[in-house]
């Protein structure tokens, strides 16, 4: 018995006037979702906890059983495993730009013009040691990159590089512990030197003579520390693996221990989720739990686009179709969002998520559509998201008997 | 955005034989309060926990975010907040009447005839400092009173100096632990000689001539020691107000830094509640909380009168159509009771509290009615208490991403 878990991020939503205070799960056709609500037991459910509005990234740690508030301190960590660095507990990590400062490195483009190629020749160039420790630089999509401090005696309560301010100068990092002296000593000393390298780069050698800005600084923030993290295949006994669409759930699924693929077209109303499925069913002949998840509902919740976000669910609704046709094998498929991200907000919000629960025996509680108000009549009651996955491994019958 | 939050003490109920076994909510008509209930969502709230009954003071604390079980030893330092007494942490407070005792010290009139004018001029006169320790006593209304000791070294594990029962002898405080033998010490010195100088008090003295009996002891009982409580507007950064009928309910949002307007005509059916909802509409001009306390539902509950209580929910109702048609401001509304108090029982219980919260963008889940029975099938499902301030801020825009 496999399981999957499909995650619409954000795609939980409030009443929205423009759809006659309804929300766009209300008033969207979706007849593959509604199927699996008919097939089992359906509710709401906190992510992290009633009132708390989720990042995706300690959603996702959530919705893997991990409590956020023991293990999360930063979304660096989980960028950087996003994009392949292999972190390890204690590494601090930082999510960084790629930007262009003046000769008195104020900041005048956070962005380096919206680069796009040859970051991987620079961040391969800012990989160094200082006072013994590994500095390890790697670029991720766009003008983004991660940079992770490796070494002993390193605290991660340190203040932010980058000013988020265009006419700014870059900021010193600050040691905001007395744990921390150390590690903001050596960033600082980084800050220097890479600024120092970048200048005179043959990509920004080039850039310049092509009249683009240089990406001739990094600015960090988003700091964290990696956390010991229990892997999923010793913490539930069974292979895991997940299909997504941005590298920072890639990277909280691999600190968790699952085997990932990252979609990298993924993200929009372009995604081509028939291809996430088909990974999908390719990884659970060798895994026994996928969590697939689509970004784009999310995407456009950001962008306030309502009918973009109705095409969206449209979309993860043909994907369910495709996948419940063409998996083979007998499974739990779970359904819910990571966080609401309502229109009208265009950020995360508290708001429960509505969640299915669908399978051959899963009680059947007459539910017979999925939007936030029908499931909260279910049978699932209102749950918190870190005890989702262990539902779903015992209704999959994966679970330990406590007690006896 | 603006949050108000109603609270009917004691409002909830159980099923009632006089009403056919429906509660009072179920059987009045309340118009203006399903008409928030129809522009949201409803559930149900265990202010506490299931299963534990609140008190006015416990439950208060839980709807503020605070875990009562952290930072509650009693209710004396909410009466003295209540009273006014500026108290600080570490003070240790108890509750106190004026009583009337005879020349044995045994209680004759545990309320001193029910005395009404003048305790102020008696509570003056019995502050004093002993062993270092500075004591203050303030009236409340009739016969009651707070005292406060304040200094070094208190422990707050006394006994009643209140025997409870006519015809018994004033109690020795008793330490309960170590820590608390100089604060029992302190506290019976002072016992002594507040006696004495109540005996022969002139207010005592002209009491006696007008064959009244005097109010020539105190009795002190709800000890507890004055915690630290982070103020409301460091914790939600927001600032945050009250309007209350009751000296307790006033004590304890004045504990957690609320701007607090207590209504000293409050408490009964001849409550102004039209004046309360005026009051909290000014409140609201520097304040972008604000919590509504009606009193008189729980004190015609306490009586057993049907008709009382039922009445008292139509004077909420009125108040509530006056406030919804009067505050100009957009507003989140939510309206609950901080406990139940059957008719039948006459005293707090834990049954939960149904629960409505009500703005343009909350999910309408269909609900029609506002009571136990017909909130129970909302799309909140089953709360607790400390977190509906952080579902309310999370609505109305105020709640800060935990994640990214």
């Amino acid at each position: 018995m496999k399981i999957v878990l499909i995650i619409g991020d954000g795609m939980a939503d409030r009443a929205v006037e423009a759809l006659g205070f309804k929300t766009p799960l209300q008033v969207t056709e979706h007849r593959n979702l509604d199927a699996l609500v008919r097939n089992g037991s359906s509710g709401t459910m906190d992510t992290i906890d009633a009132g708390v509005a989720p990042g995706s990234d300690t959603a996702h740690l959530a919705l893997l059983g991990h409590n956020p508030y023991e293990i999360y301190s930063g979304r660096g960590p989980f960028e950087a495993a996003g994009v392949g660095i292999e972190v390890r507990p204690g590494d601090v990590a930082f999510r960084a730009n790629f930007s262009t400062v003046d000769a008195n490195n104020i900041v005048i483009d956070r962005r380096a013009g919206r680069i796009k190629d040859r970051t991987a020749e620079l961040a391969k160039d800012l990989n160094m040691k200082i006072a013994g420790v590994q500095i390890i630089c790697r670029e991720s999509t766009g003008h983004r990159a991660a940079l992770v401090l490796r070494g002993k005696g390193l605290g991660h309560n340190l203040s932010d590089t980058d000013p988020h301010k265009l006419g700014e100068k870059v900021k010193t990092a600050k040691a905001l512990d007395k744990r921390s002296a150390k590690a903001a000593k050596v960033l600082n000393e980084f800050m220097k030197r890479s600024r120092a390298i970048l200048e005179t780069h043959p990509v920004n050698i080039e850039r310049k003579k092509q009249g683009l800005p240089p990406a001739n600084s990094l600015l960090t923030r988003g700091v964290g520390v990696v956390p010991t993290i229990e892997k999923f295949e010793e913490k539930y006994g069974i292979k895991g693996s997940c299909v997504c669409g941005t590298g920072l759930i890639a990277g909280v699924m691999r600190a968790c221990g699952l085997e990932t693929i990252l979609v990298p077209k993924g993200g929009d109303l372009d995604s081509d989720l028939i291809a996430k499925a088909n990974h999908a069913i390719s990884l659970l002949k060798t895994n026994e739990f996928c969590l697939l998840h689509v970004k784009g509902t999310d995407n456009r919740s950001h962008d306030g686009d309502v009918e973009g976000k109705k095409k969206m669910i449209g979309k993860l609704d043909e994907m369910i179709g495709f996948l419940t046709t063409n998996l083979k094998e007998d499974a739990v498929f779970a359904v819910c969002a990571d966080h609401s991200t309502p229109l009208e907000v265009r950020d995360h919000t508290a708001d429960p998520v509505p969640l299915c629960i669908s399978g051959r025996q899963v009680r059947k509680d007459g539910v017979q559509r999925y939007d936030e108000i029908s499931c909260s009549k279910g049978a699932l009651g209102r749950i918190k998201g870190t005890r989702l996955i262990h539902i779903l491994l015992d209704l999959a019958g994966k679970s330990k008997l406590y007690g006896a």
